[in-house]
Parts: C-alpha cells; sequence; structure tokens
C-alpha cells in the first residue's frame, strides 16, 4: 500500500495502518510500497512473478489490447517474470468459489429487482435515461451498488438493433413511443464483482403479434441453451442451438424459407444475432480465460468468431446466456442481395420489421456438476412481463 | 473525426458524415483524421499550433500534471508550436461567453433542484449513499444531466470535517444519525459545463445552537464574499474576508479568544478552512486560468497556498464561493499544542466540536460588471433550510 502523509486525511479521512488493511482485505502479508524492494530481496527468490492481472483490467487477452506493466522503486534489481503468472490467475478466474458466487448472486438480484422497477415504470412518453436513471437509482438506494459495471442500454424501438446503444455518442435519449419494443442490458457491480442481465419488453405493457413472435424465439433460444449447459458441452454448439432455435421460429414466422440447417450452414444466424452467445462474468463484465493455451481457438465462421470463449463447460463458471434477434439496415440490405443469404429470406416480410430493432433476453448463468442455473430473478414469459408491468407482484406469491 | 468502418453502425449506431458533424458542432470544417496531414500540407503554414487543452483535460495548468501530447499520422512532417496556445486558449476559457452561462446557469438548477429534493428526504436512518442516489436520480431523470461532473460528497456528522469524502475509499456508506449534519457537495454536468453546489443541513430538520453558530459563521462568510466581489477585486482578499467572518464568529461564540487580525496574521484561518475559497468553474470543475503568466502567483501563507487562482476579478468569470468551517481532528490537536495557533483556541470550547464535522456553503457565481450574482437557486438561511425540510415548497411562493 501507498505511504501516505498524515496531511492525507484531511482531505480524504482515515489513513488505514497497514495491519488495518491486513485484517480488512485477509491477505498474508501487508507492506507499504517504499518497502517492497527491502522486502522481496530478503526473500532472495531466484525471479519476481508479476502480472498485470493483479489489477483490476478489461478483457485484455480477449481484446489483445496491451497491458501496463507492474512498476515499483527498486524494481530494476529483480528478475522479472512476466509470462507465467497470466494464464494461472485468468483459469482461477474463470472458476469461482461458493463465496463468489455468493456476492454475484447478490449483484444479480439487486440487478434483477432494479429491472423489475423499470419495467413497472415504463410507458409511452417516458425518456430512455429516465429508464437508466429509475435504474440506477434503484440499483444504488436499494441494492448499495455504486455502479452498473458498464453503461446501460436502454434502446427503444430501432435502437434496439444498435448493440452497443447508450455510449456517451447514442447516450439513452430517445423518447419512447406507444408501439415499440424496449431493449435494457443493465448489470450491476458489487464488490467489484458484476451481473450483466437484459430484459426486452413492450413500453406499452402488451406484445403484438410481431413482438410476440420474434420475443418468443429468443426466449426459446435463451430457455433452450441453459436447460442444455452442462460440463462437458462445448459453448459454440450452444451457439448454434440458439441460431437453430431463433431460425426456426422466424421461418414459422414466415420471414424465411428454406431448411434451417441450410440457413446455419451459410452463417445466416450472424445477420440476425451478430454478436456472441455470451461471455465468462466476474470481476471483468467480459470476464479473462476464454481464450488460454490449451483451450479450443476462436472459431473462424461469422458470428461464431464472436464468441468471446470457445471453451468446454466446466462446474463452476459463471457464462452469460445472451441470445437476441435484431434487425440491422447495416447488416440487412447486403444480405438481401447476398447469393448465400438472400435466398433464406422473405424479402417482403423482413422489411415490414426494418424499423423493429431487435430483442435480447441475457441470464447470468453458472455451470453446476449436472447442469446450469440462472442467478436471474426477472419475469421472462410474455404472461410474466404483462402480469409485473400490469402491477402484479414480482416474484409472484408463493 | 475517426474514419469508421461500416461495421461500426451494427454495434455503436448511425456514423456521421463529416458534414453531419461539421453542422452539429458549428465549426468550419471538418476532415477525417486520415487526410489530417495532406489537408494541413496543403496550407502550408510555417508550424503547426497545437495544445493537449483542444481536448477535455482537468486543470493540470493547476495541478502541474503533464499533458498527453496530441497525435497523428504524418505528425512528424510539420513544425510544431505547442506553448503559444495554451495560455491563449486558457485565458479564453476563464471567461464565458453568453451561450456559455446560459448552459451553466442551466447546470445549476439542475443541481440545486436536485439539492433541494434531498434536503427534502433526508432524515436520521437515511444511509448516505442513498442520498447521493437520489440526488443523482433526480439530476438526470428531471434535469438530463447523466454524470455530475465530480463524485458526490454525503458526509454526515464528523465525516463532514473529510474534505474529499465520498471516494472510492470512503465511498459515502455511513448511515445518518439524528443531530448531525449533512454536508452534501455534489454538482451536475451539462454539455460538459459543470455545476458545483455544496448545502449543510441537520438531519433531522432543525438546527442546534452549536450548528446555528458554525453554520451562520459559514453562511456570514459566503455572502459577504459576494457581496463584495466585482471586477478589480483580488480573489485572495476574498478568502482573508472570509476567515475574518468565520474566525468572528467563533470568537463571539465562545470557541476563540484574542484579537481577529492576529488570528489572520498567524494563519488560524487555515486551520478551520485548509482549502481554498474557490475555483474557477466551466468545462472542468476545478478549470483553468488560475495562474497564467501576467496574474498574481501562488501565494506562499498557509491555506492561501490551496487557492486555485490568486487573480484580479473581471467580468465574466466564473467562479465558485465555498467557504468552510471543520472541526478536524489532524489540525486542531496539532494547532492545540502550536505557540502561534494555540493561544487563541478555547480547547475545552473546541474539544466540544471534535465530532462536530463541518459545515461548508458552496455557490456558483458569475462575475458582473458591477459586482457578482449567484447562479445557484437552494435555500440558503437557516429558515429557509427547516421550512423546506418541513415541506415547504422551493422556491417559496412569490
Ligand atoms: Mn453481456
Ligand atoms: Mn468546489
Amino acid at each position: 500500500m501507498p505511504r501516505l502523509p498524515a496531511s492525507y486525511a484531511v482531505w480524504m479521512g482515515h489513513i488505514p495502518t497497514p495491519a488495518e488493511a491486513q485484517a480488512k482485505y485477509a491477505v498474508d502479508e501487508v507492506r507499504h510500497v517504499d518497502e517492497l524492494a527491502a522486502v522481496l530481496a530478503e526473500l532472495a527468490a531466484p525471479c519476481l512473478h508479476l502480472t498485470p492481472l493483479l489489477f483490476p483490467n478489461p478483457c485484455h487477452a480477449c481484446s489483445g489490447l496491451p497491458m501496463p506493466p507492474v512498476m515499483f522503486e527498486g524494481i530494476e534489481n529483480f528478475t522479472l517474470e512476466t509470462q507465467a503468472l497470466y494464464p494461472v490467475l485468468s483459469e482461477c478466474r474463470v472458476f469461482k468459489s461458493p463465496l463468489e458466487l455468493r456476492i454475484m448472486r447478490y449483484a444479480c438480484r439487486a440487478a434483477s429487482e432494479a429491472h423489475v422497477e423499470v419495467m413497472r415504470a415504463v410507458q409511452p412518453g417516458v425518456w430512455e435515461f429516465q429508464g437508466e436513471s429509475l435504474y440506477l437509482h434503484t440499483l444504488y438506494s436499494r441494492g448499495g451498488c455504486r455502479g452498473a459495471h458498464y453503461t446501460p442500454i436502454f434502446a427503444s424501438g430501432p435502437n434496439a438493433a444498435i448493440l452497443h446503444y447508450g455510449h456517451a455518442g447514442a447516450p439513452n435519449s430517445r423518447q419512447m413511443r406507444a408501439g415499440e419494443l424496449l431493449l435494457v442490458d443493465a448489470g450491476a457491480e458489487y464488490y467489484r464483482y458484476a451481473a450483466d442481465i437484459t430484459c426486452t419488453f413492450p413500453t406499452t405493457g402488451s406484445f403484438t403479434p410481431d413482438q410476440a413472435l420474434v420475443y418468443n424465439a429468443v426466449l426459446a433460444a435463451n430457455r433452450g441453451v441453459i436447460a442444455a449447459m452442462k460440463p462437458g458441452v462445448r459453448w459454440p454448439d450452444m451457439q448454434l442451438l440458439a441460431e437453430r432455435t431463433i431460425l426456426s421460429a422466424l421461418l414459422a414466422g414466415g420471414l424465411l424459407r428454406g431448411e434451417v440447417e441450410a440457413m446455419v450452414e451459410a452463417r445466416l444466424g450472424a445477420v440476425f444475432m451478430p454478436h456472441g452467445l455470451g461471455h465468462f462474468l466476474g470481476l471483468d463484465t467480459h470476464d479473462v480465460g476464454g481464450y488460454l493455451p490449451g483451450h479450443p481457438e476462436r472459431p473462424a465462421a461469422a458470428g461464431l468468431a464472436r464468441l468471446r470463449t470457445a471453451r468446454v463447460l466446466e462446474e463452476g463458471m459463471v457464462i452469460t446466456v445472451e441470445p437476441g434477434c435484431y434487425f440491422s439496415r447495416a447488416l440487412l440490405e447486403p444480405a438481401f442481395g447476398d447469393e448465400q443469404l438472400g435466398r433464406f429470406l422473405v424479402e417482403e416480410r423482413v422489411r415490414q420489421f426494418m424499423d423493429f430493432g431487435g430483442v435480447r433476453i441475457e441470464d447470468d448463468v453458472v455451470v453446476t456438476a449436472d447442469g446450469a442455473e440462472s442467478m436471474c430473478d426477472v419475469p421472462r414469459s410474455i404472461e410474466e412481463v404483462e402480469a409485473v408491468m400490469a402491477g402484479a407482484p414480482w416474484p409472484p406469491p408463493a
């Protein structure tokens, strides 16, 4: 820990002693940074293992961004070993301990309650940012979470097709209208652990037939994947399962023609769901460990290449399950004219959905010994969503 | 502007064209960054003026921190002039245009409304972070401000003596008790411009005699300074005026003994108010231009050395007026034993205030042609604060 001058207390409050810090963080030993070189020299170890992963970090292994080196005075006197620790610590973070799961369940509960509160308050005329504001207020004042771990996405109508809507350049600034869906992708941060939940629901409180068609397609994918998850299952297979489920529903709804397996083969799934099915969740929203040595490499196929991991599921992993179905001009217009993709599209019917936006349904799921369990608790079926929006209690009375 | 790939639209939404960006930001010309070198080369100017100040920045001139250089491909082909622009642009930012003032008045109004909402909701048993959450929610959902420009300080009881309370290491995590003051230092960000307002009030809704003593001391300083401000006035003189006002009140209240001028001379003011009286406000909370060439240098005396500017006031400047009076163990314990300072302190009486915390009252003030005007609109007198906390409307009916 840094050695702070006494005057620091005037500005920042009580300066903890090393003993206080040691008790608080339950670690073996705490020293001031200016002692580090001397203390480490005494140990006379052949080398010093260092990794930037010791500090909170975005998902550098997945993003390929460089990580800043660890520094302290006197570090040049040590033999540094900077490669060994990264994969080991990443692997540790892939598997959550019971205590970690307890924190993550709490974060999911706090986020779930905030989602329900938003569902109750939304109606045509409300601005997207007012939904975001109510979400954050509920999360903080009731759940004690000062942050949401990432910028909440409150995407109404066509905006729901913009995957990272809500950023500073598109800051949830649209007024909701009747007849639209609102896609809310909003998480929580509690003791640095993340929740990451998406709900999609109609601004008016009841689904139109077209909204129900797309919503149920995505819900079936979400529920189907969670039901199929267990140790030994390959994650890319879950993405393909989600695609098949959604494409089958669009076929039944008259938006597509042809054979579902041929669509999957042609990667039509990536036109409607251009992102990965889900990612590890933990200290980072997009947590580390997705592509470590000794595990499957990133797939090359469209859509699958977006996956943040291609691993085989194991007990204790926490991963999001977030299938989606979007109507994105930037993807559909080229697809209409594409030889491989265009033949599956019933263009006239699909064009009716061009301002539809999209649906995403995201759960935070822990892999158990023989299956998987969602840690989220939000209305999911159309009946549940419509009931809560009409004022019914959640969770429903036993 | 960066040249983004078409696929960016899938993730981030519509990619503006240069013409759209030009219209939105009302600038003369917009080019893609990759054209910058070619376009600038055509101009064949003897040198290229650059300053990191062109980008939003913390107050580097005041903090002494290094500023990152501007970079683009081909920059090495130009003669760079990096010194000239900084003081010129800083000086431009010191004086606010009518349009800038309109935005800042709006930010102050939004922040003021959020402060009033908090005043109404606070009572013993409420947690500091719940006050912060309500503040941010009001600011965003009603005022449209996504951020508060800095981390809100919700400091109850003794915490009010910690000047930068509320930071990640002390995150507004205490439960308020009866008989305490709550110090709320919370701002607003609107189109990047800052508001920065502090209110202090009793958790129970009515001031005790000791609370009234300190509160009225600080309020008299705040009002006295604003009344004395006008073009030609030296800012350090305003700090001394605030100190005199507060020390006189503490003397009258029996906490001090001796002559006020002798106390000021001995820098006793800095024991009770260890920060500067106020700072420029604008695109940064602590705005630039405080110590530019050709203007007074930073004073050396205790307390005054904390001032972020020592300039002479001019019309169009926006500066905070935030006198405070705190009972900080880290400052008072040494002062009791100090030869110069101890003789003024009625130790037994001052020790009764050791858990008192403190009071700060902060307005955002624009210097006019012949005076100064606060842009804030919050209850300030004890009568006003108590009335609003009891449910009276604000602003009061005409
Ligand atoms: Mn996610
Ligand atoms: Mn301030």
